[in-house]
């Protein structure tokens, strides 16, 4: 790992090098032409929206050993130059320059204890390290790295269904409830031969697709069909899926809200197409405008991009609002107008806080206004990753998708079925999600006291740290409707701002590195999910557990007063 | 999913008109060029090796009703004249045409019993059917669907790891080997957290990574780096994303061999790339010349064609040779010398049934022969679907690569990283195949009864196959060495070749259909894995279990008598 990180800063100039080449070689027309002037477009157009500066590695004192490490590869035929540049160009921001930072602090306080004025068990609290120095990133909602506990009843199930042959032990009535023997006794019927360990459809089993259709049915109040879902190893690849079917070449856009999750920058990158951004208004609680989403569609197509989809992440990451019914109406009526397919990323449907907001899915509301499966193209994402479950590491997930022809839903099979099937457990607990214990069920107490545990406490730690992120000088911040995450913006003094340029960061990544050596604590930059050019943001989730919140809480605060006392202007 | 069936006539035709555009459109030179007098060059180019003729669907009677409905969706903003090109020139032979024929007799059997002179049960051996008529394909091998069980100890591993709150129950000692419960405290140790429901580093749990090397250097008695493994949902996440970081464009070449597993074509399809084919030797037990690789470089090379990897596939898919390790050191010499990355396909590693062959990794080869970290490149594919385990739907895998250097690899971790991480139940399989029982683990005679039991019927059936194979007229079989399939090449009379395309059929195909059509077994032509035109094969696995073989057998060659007796020139 540390071998990688320290490659950074060359990896950074051979980036932009290939950008360069690519764009001065290409003579397709890439949007926004108004940066044309520039000479490393793609790049100045992504650096643009993510408002970054360019940010050569702290480590840029080992290049010359690097040079000489990467020489010994002359004689290996692979190099960056020589590599897809959609590769290279894919940036994946979460997982970036800070986080890199962290692992080094980590490893001296390691190597020397209390070389930090805050001890290794800090960092745990946000990172979670192991013996092995390994990293879980909390910069990537991931609430069971945190402490958060499984949902009991999924578990039991899961592992049942796993080891089926305990089922009729008597044993096994004494360490798992009835109603999870009873539900993997039904999940097994399902599987074709019970065998959890065979490919499934490629959309996934049949029978656990019945399951999630009839759970939205519930969930919206409109008939689902078994037939719209395919099972999928997390949200992603599904996200991956659908781009891989729009995207021809550059000249193919991506309307992606901003700030965004990088997911959809990244998976942009990599099937070569264009994000065409639209704004969130954060002065009305991070709202989607219509008026903006028609300029900036006009502005797109002026500059000869055909932009074929829209995303909309609700509740938004990493902006935590939840949209309006009314707002949902326009954009459903925008896309429909202007024929682009709605990308519908919900996997945060059970994350919301306030008594005032709902979750609706697009779906119900395009049905409640009367569309029907001919008249728009809608897909929905979900995920086991995020909810009350969280189950990340399981990778589980689904897309339903309404709305195409049956000659391109063949097309999205057949590259389902390239990779086969996604995995078998991360299908059930996608079944148990959408269909978790009723009442009368023995387990139905037990689940609902960890569910609304876990939600209610979710939505206390973002009240405090909503709270506490206002009660600053500098900072505002909008109100946790739902998500994972707070995105506070923090109106940096002049001089801090000059402060990062001298040392050639961005001024939200300079701020986020402060943090990071003074208090041990990881926040993500602003600009690793775009904001508006000359706004500071950061990204904070609400996951660390409650009986560490105070503490990040008032070592935040601490550090933001020294930090204004040192650069107020 | 009759649905999608009734449409393929017209995906196909779509599919043909659209490469047709392509190919008028390009003016890059795609390769081979000797076919470039042909209109609808990338889709010939495909056809000569795969050996195909145009297919439509068997159920084109439908066409008119489908016409209809596809037009039912033209205010949906997506066609399949408007999705992405690569993915309609993406083909998956083995989901293809006769697997929709089977569907369709299921479906029949169903609706009128007695309909055909097979009843369904027999379907059932090789296709496995449920209730809801979803099907599972041996086309695929995919050992848990038809019978194989799953090894106890790792069942037993994964429940726990999935429930661990059982671990310290007195219950559990009486329903759980000593050293399964023992193996996942193991693992959890491993586990940040003990958080078997978080994202992992991208790469997979450092832990896990640790047991896979030492298991590897096990077997190969070479150092293997638990910094070079890559945790993958299958082998074939990891397949792609080798194929999108070496594949720019058209211009770039992978070889693959013919007869290949068709995920290749379909992953180098998908990302722009063009199939450099090399053909196995038939005669020589399906052997791997060197000169043909050398005759095939040349030419591609004199297309314009800049050949990056040579794709090995070892033990072979469809093929079933072992390859002799003088055999894999030329290969080695070969890519080393002309600057090739050798992607090892050693999924089958266990799965080797004859005395006189053995497994040898290609990285063992390689280390071998003096060859170092820094002297090739090479990338190892393993999977849990596969060997005497077969857990195909837990979707795990792994590849080790090495030769990259620190600025390639961390653009291989920028891709991974993008999907955060391999479902965690699929990467604590990969680490117990690589770990199993050892000898005085209360499990490791079971264990190794279980394993035996697997494999050498996996001999016997292999075997008996093969010899029921070579006993017909005009059928010849090499020797099943190792993976899971027999392709014996069928010598259809001219006869049969004529009343194939008098239904425009491919004459495997119309061979395999006849067979499906009259006892209810389903072979893959040897078409949706490529052939020398000319020749015709098919594909069985040898997967279904001993009390079916038999019947198999004996459907079979009553079916190839009658074939030939119609048929004889």
């Amino acid at each position: 790992m540390r071998r990688f990180a320290s490659e950074k800063s060359r990896i950074i100039l051979a980036h932009r090098r290939n950008l360069y080449s690519v764009v001065q070689n290409s003579t397709s027309p890439l949007y926004p032409q108004r940066f044309s002037q520039q000479p490393h477009l793609c790049s100045s157009f992504l650096l643009r929206f993510f408002n970054t500066a360019p940010s050569p590695s702290s480590s840029s004192s080992s290049s010359s050993s690097t040079d000489s490490m990467a020489n010994d590869y002359s004689s290996t035929p692979v190099t960056v130059d020589s590599i897809n540049p959609k590769v290279l160009e894919c940036e994946y921001a979460v997982r970036g320059e800070v986080v890199t930072l962290a692992q080094r602090l980590q490893q001296e306080l390691k190597d020397n204890p209390g070389s930090h004025p805050f001890d290794e068990k800090l960092i745990e609290t946000i990172l979670v390290v192991t013996r092995d120095e390994e990293i879980l990133y909390c910069n990537i909602g991931n609430p069971h790295s945190l402490g958060q506990q499984p949902i009991t009843f999924f578990r039991e199930v899961l592992a049942l269904c796993d080891h089926p042959s305990i089922l009729d032990r008597s044993e096994t009535q004494g360490l798992f409830s009835a109603d999870s023997i009873e539900r993997a006794f039904q999940i097994l019927d399902q599987i074709p031969g019970r065998a959890t360990g065979a490919y499934s459809h490629s959309q996934g089993i049949k029978g656990l697709r019945d399951t999630i259709a009839a759970g939205i049915e519930a969930r919206d109040g409109f008939p689902a069909d078994p037939n719209d879902i395919f099972l999928t190893d997390g949200a992603s690849p599904a996200v991956h899926m659908m781009m891989q079917l729009l995207i021809r070449s550059k000249n193919d856009g991506i309307f992606c809200p901003i700030p965004q999750y990088p997911l959809y920058s990244a998976s942009i990158a990599l099937h070569g197409g264009t994000l065409v951004p639209y704004y969130l208004d954060e002065a009305k609680g991070w709202g989607m405008e219509i008026s903006e989403l028609k300029n900036q569609l006009e502005s797109a197509r002026s500059n000869g991009i055909n932009v074929r989809a829209l995303v909309v992440i609700n509740p938004g990451n990493p902006t935590g609002q939840v949209l309006a019914e009314d707002n949902q109406r326009q954009i459903v009526d925008f896309c429909k107008k202007e024929g682009l397919v709605l990308l519908a990323d919900e996997v945060y449907q059970e994350n919301v806080y306030v008594p005032d907001k709902q979750f609706h899915s697009f779906k119900k509301v395009a049905r409640s206004m009367g569309y029907g499966e001919k008249d728009i193209s809608l897909v929905s994402f979900q995920s086991i990753s995020k909810g009350y479950y969280g189950e990340c590491g399981k990778r589980g997930g689904y897309m339903e998708i309404t709305g195409f022809s049956p000659e391109v839903r063949q097309q999205i099979y057949k590259v389902a079925s390239v990779n086969l099937c996604s995995n078998i457990s991360g299908q059930i607990l996608a079944s148990l999600i959408m269909n978790p214990p009723k009442v009368g069920d023995e387990s139905y107490e037990s689940y609902t006291a960890e569910k609304d545990g876990i939600l209610s406490s979710m939505a206390r730690r973002a009240k405090k740290l909503e709270e506490a992120f206002n009660s600053l000088e500098g900072v505002t911040c909008n109100r946790a409707e739902g998500a994972m995450y707070l995105f506070p913006r923090i109106l940096l003094p002049k001089k801090a701002i000059e402060a990062a340029k001298s040392v050639n960061k961005a001024p939200d990544t300079y701020y986020v590195s402060r943090l990071l050596e003074a208090t041990g604590i990881v926040f993500v930059p602003g600009s690793g999910f775009g904001q508006v050019p000359g706004t500071w943001h950061v990204r904070s989730t609400i996951l660390p557990q409650e009986d560490r919140i105070e503490a990040v809480i008032s070592l935040f605060t601490k550090f933001h007063k020294e930090f204004m006392d040192e650069f107020r202007d």
